[in-house]
């Protein structure tokens, strides 16, 4: 199988509906909690913990007009994407493409990472994944 | 907020319903897979793969008869659980149910971890996490 050395796991994405609660069951299960952010464009509150393995964590609450709010309230909370850094969104999305991934966000500044580009892709056998350019 | 260093990250859950479409996806995106099993109790084909992180990653497809496939049709393929690394599941047990945790999986030995226990738990904050007793 192919192995493209450029792709970086990043974080994994934990949809809530309560992100206080959320924080503290992650805390209790590893995780120190040191960013929080809203995300204007998203629409969503970020809070990002990490693990004694570096292991990055996203929770991710949607408001009221977020986009993905619809998500939350079909699937409920719980882990819902990974996230990798890749050195150009644009040169990975053909590829993507071809892998049949669905580009269901378009590169966009994202305020919580650097106001580097983000894009998110969905596919039938991964659900869905964040590029995040580095 | 309390931490309680006894629960070591272990692996993500990844749901699919095409186990070798989705072990080439992650393969493109740095996973290599090198165990597949089938896990006659919660009726699932089993796929692990790690990236050059250490972080590991377990495909999970139910098969017709499984308890999760129901989770499968609902939710679609993605990320559904966190696992952590216990030293005993029936000391947490107490603790997660005052925490607001159902538990959905009683502990069960799994033959993907060495006949070793595992057991799961829902919540509303995190959706579900598994526990591995080692």
């Amino acid at each position: 199988m192919t192995n493209d050395q450029d792709y970086k796991f990043h974080h994994i994405g934990v949809l809530t509906n309560n992100i206080e609660q959320s924080k503290k069951e992650l805390s209790n299960l590893g995780f120190y909690f040191n960013k929080d952010i809203f995300d204007p464009v998203q629409e969503v509150d970020l809070s990002f913990g990490v693990n004694d393995k570096n292991l990055l964590i996203e929770l991710v609450k949607p408001t009221k007009n977020s986009k993905i709010l619809g998500l939350l309230k079909k699937n409920g909370a719980g882990p819902y994407h990974l996230c990798f850094e890749v050195s150009s969104i644009q040169e990975k999305e053909p590829d993507l493409k071809k892998r049949g991934f669905i580009c269901v966000l378009k590169p966009t500044r994202a305020i919580a990472f650097d106001n580097n580009l983000i894009s998110f892709f969905f596919s039938k056998s991964l659900g869905l994944i964040e590029l995040l350019e580095k």
